[in-house]
């Protein structure tokens, strides 16, 4: 019998982990879990499962359980998969993450292919399922003979219509750290016919644009890091316009904004004495000193925040003017904020998540002035806090590569991606079978006013 | 009779070597000018003096000119200097130097107190006069029991008033690198009124203070990187208020903000295609498209600068708009915008520059209400494109410091910087011969509006 090893049972691992459960007899495989503390795995493990306990850096016990197994799946955080990766590679088996490929990863590439070795990453949601369906439609239209003149991608992590009750229109559905780091790191990069654009991160989310879904509503998009590489990956050398972005709901960006500029989201320096500070004094220590002025009154003025801006009551909410003991010790800016959104934007039971993508592509017949915008749009709901979209989205296109690797049915050697075919059409048509599926819509393209 | 070794024959040496080889009779000493290049020390050489050159990674050599040295005076780049100061342990030399204290100096403390070696650094305008003139203000306060409530500092280098002849009031009178990325690497920080405060570099150019120093007109003042660092080395925990500032012309801070807002400063990425960009296509990369709008009345419109505005004034002048090519391969942002403004803001033969330090005291007598406001100002002013006000100030304490190192007139072991009365008294007493004085003036302080 075929063995599956999932390392790391962590929040998004709950659908990978029922899905390879309830496929195990059908497809003739069984599957570990393995998690550095055994009660994580707790409650998510299938049943016939097997569990067992160790840390990634235990050498010794990281070999017996990769040796005994056919496929290996890393749900670790990324700087962790070169230690599985090598550990596959000493014992000759496969591996599934749904990570960004990293150099040290990609570096591994040619060994992988000289033992027929399949190393697949980034078989997530974003990266994942954002590659699979944006290049359905690229390689269909190219087969079409079409020119594409303009490629943009948008995902976003959200709460859906019915949970949807805070002025922010947000809740944290992944790792909080991430949503106030977002966007560092360089510039954002894209192509705008044909022009190479950047963004600097402190005008990031003044560039925005905005979205209608159609059912879902309005949404605004950031771009979203380096859209040039994404030129390469999805052989777009001939594409005037590629942009990739993230998406919010409208007012979002414009809020959170004032946190990139007050310096209240930089994490590269520890703040004086934040145990005993206060949330209004952590807002403060951005501010101008004043003797007569309140907080509130100097940030507002700051940051030409109007007295009818719904900025205001967005910021109020999150109680960044109260008195609240802050109690972190050595924290940078980062790590305060991610405490006062960790506190407000929680995904309460029964609160249902929603992940929303969104493809936007502009073609024409060679030659031919009628230009045809087609969108793609997808919408996932979430079941519950723990069946959430952001797990379904991420943990169903690593079932389900998981089941197609172990039945032989991807039979590639390499370090990988799913921009391929062989990987995307049968990922996506199953996929379609559990609601993750994209909706089309054409018309003419007559261009921006 | 002793011997003193320059090593580094840079734009800043030019003083220092005249000074010392002026000096060198009376005082009984001989000089070696050493330098990788030997045609960069050209006429820098005093009469008299020795030239030697040598590349500082040649341990051989440098150990055989340090030998026969009493004295080094290093005024390489400051990442070079831990290779001179393990030179100068192994044959138990003394050290001098201009650069801050790094890490790896400090290390060397107690190994060069151990056998009686002196380390001093910091020796030059900023560091050093700075650290000098403060201090000798700030103990002769305390000596009179008073209360010091304020403490702010600030340096520009600038350009004389005769020679200040284009909208920005500035030249390059130094490294036009650091001039790009100056306030770059974390927040600047200070306390005021007993509060930390933090502001982000995006928003450093905004927040400016006007400062009038009298016969010489206005300046405007920016924070400068980290002054709470400097609250121990002065002494200074009492103080409720410590901030250190850059002086540039009223102005300039607002026009080189938009460089800042557009990322045109960004040192940490390279843009595509610089080689065959021109400055306006530069200035493009980071606006948004537009079919229509010319670049220029993007810029305007995305910054917000009015018609009226002198902003527009100062952008035009440098060009910016032009199609100038850049010509440069794989270049960073910062790399452009420093070939743009070294085109531009070029000292002419017979421009003269100057150097401004002002520095700002608050005290009162314990207990009492009354409080006096204290200025101290300096301006030296250049004498032509050699001998300028930042050579002077640079060279001359670095040059008096070694007189009184060579002479015993100075006994410390130890890595030091400047702020002891035992070294700041005999040089600035002797500064003021060369006209490097302050100006004093004092008057009841009545708070802000």
């Amino acid at each position: 019998m075929k063995q599956i090893l999932i390392i790391g049972s962590g929040r998004s691992s709950s659908v990978l982990i029922r899905y390879l459960g309830e496929n195990a007899q059908k497809y003739g495989y069984s599957i570990t879990v393995s998690d550095r503390d055994a009660k994580s795995i707790g409650e998510k493990i299938a049943p016939g499962a097997r569990t067992v306990s160790f840390d990634v850096f235990n050498e010794q016990q990281l070999d017996e359980e990769v040796q005994q197994a056919d496929l290996v799946i890393s749900m670790l955080p990324a700087l962790f998969h070169p230690l599985v990766a090598r550990a596959c590679l000493r014992h000759r088996k496969n591996m599934l993450t749904a990570s960004y490929v990293s150099p040290e990863m990609n570096d591994l590439d040619a060994e992988a292919k000289s033992h027929n070795q399949l190393f697949l990453n980034e078989m997530g949601v974003d990266p994942g399922i954002d590659h699979m369906s944006a290049m359905r439609v690229i390689n269909r239209l190219r087969k079409q003979g079409l020119d594409l003149l303009c490629f943009e991608t948008f995902t976003g992590g959200l709460i859906a219509p019915e949970s949807d009750n805070n002025p922010w229109h947000y809740k944290i559905t992944w790792n909080p750290r991430n949503v106030v780091l977002a966007g560092q790191g360089g510039p954002a990069r894209f192509i705008q016919e044909g022009r190479f654009k950047y963004i600097p991160y402190h005008r990031l989310f003044r560039r925005t644009e905005i979205i209608d879904i159609e059912g879902y509503g309005k949404f605004e998009g950031y771009a979203n890091r380096d859209s040039l590489k994404y030129i390469e990956k999805y052989n777009l050398q001939d594409v005037p316009t590629v942009y990739r972005g993230t998406l919010r709901r409208p007012g979002f960006c414009r809020a959170w904004d004032v946190f990139v500029q007050l310096g209240a989201t930089d994490d590269s320096f520890t703040l004086q004495n934040t145990e005993n500070m206060t949330y209004k004094e952590f807002i403060n220590s951005f501010l101008y000193y004043s003797q007569k002025d309140p907080v509130k009154t100097k940030l507002y003025q700051y940051m030409h925040i109007d007295q009818d801006s719904n900025v205001r009551e967005k910021l109020e909410w999150l109680g960044i003017f109260s008195d609240t003991k802050i109690g972190l010790k050595n924290a940078t800016p980062a790590q305060v904020l991610e405490q006062i959104i960790t506190r407000k934007w929680v995904l309460e039971p029964g609160d249902k998540d929603m992940l929303v993508m969104w493809h936007k592509f502009i073609y024409r017949t060679p030659g031919a002035e009628k230009r045809t915008l087609l969108t793609a749009s997808m919408v996932v709901l979430g079941d519950d806090p723990v069946n959430t979209a952001m797990a379904k989205t991420v943990g169903l296109p690593l079932g389900i590569a998981a089941k197609m690797i172990i039945t032989g049915q991807i039979k590639l050697a390499g370090v990988h991606i799913p921009t391929i075919p062989e990987i995307y059409e049968p990922v996506l048509q199953e996929l379609a079978q559990y609601g993750v599926q994209f909706a089309e819509n054409q018309g003419e393209w007559k261009g921006e006013e």
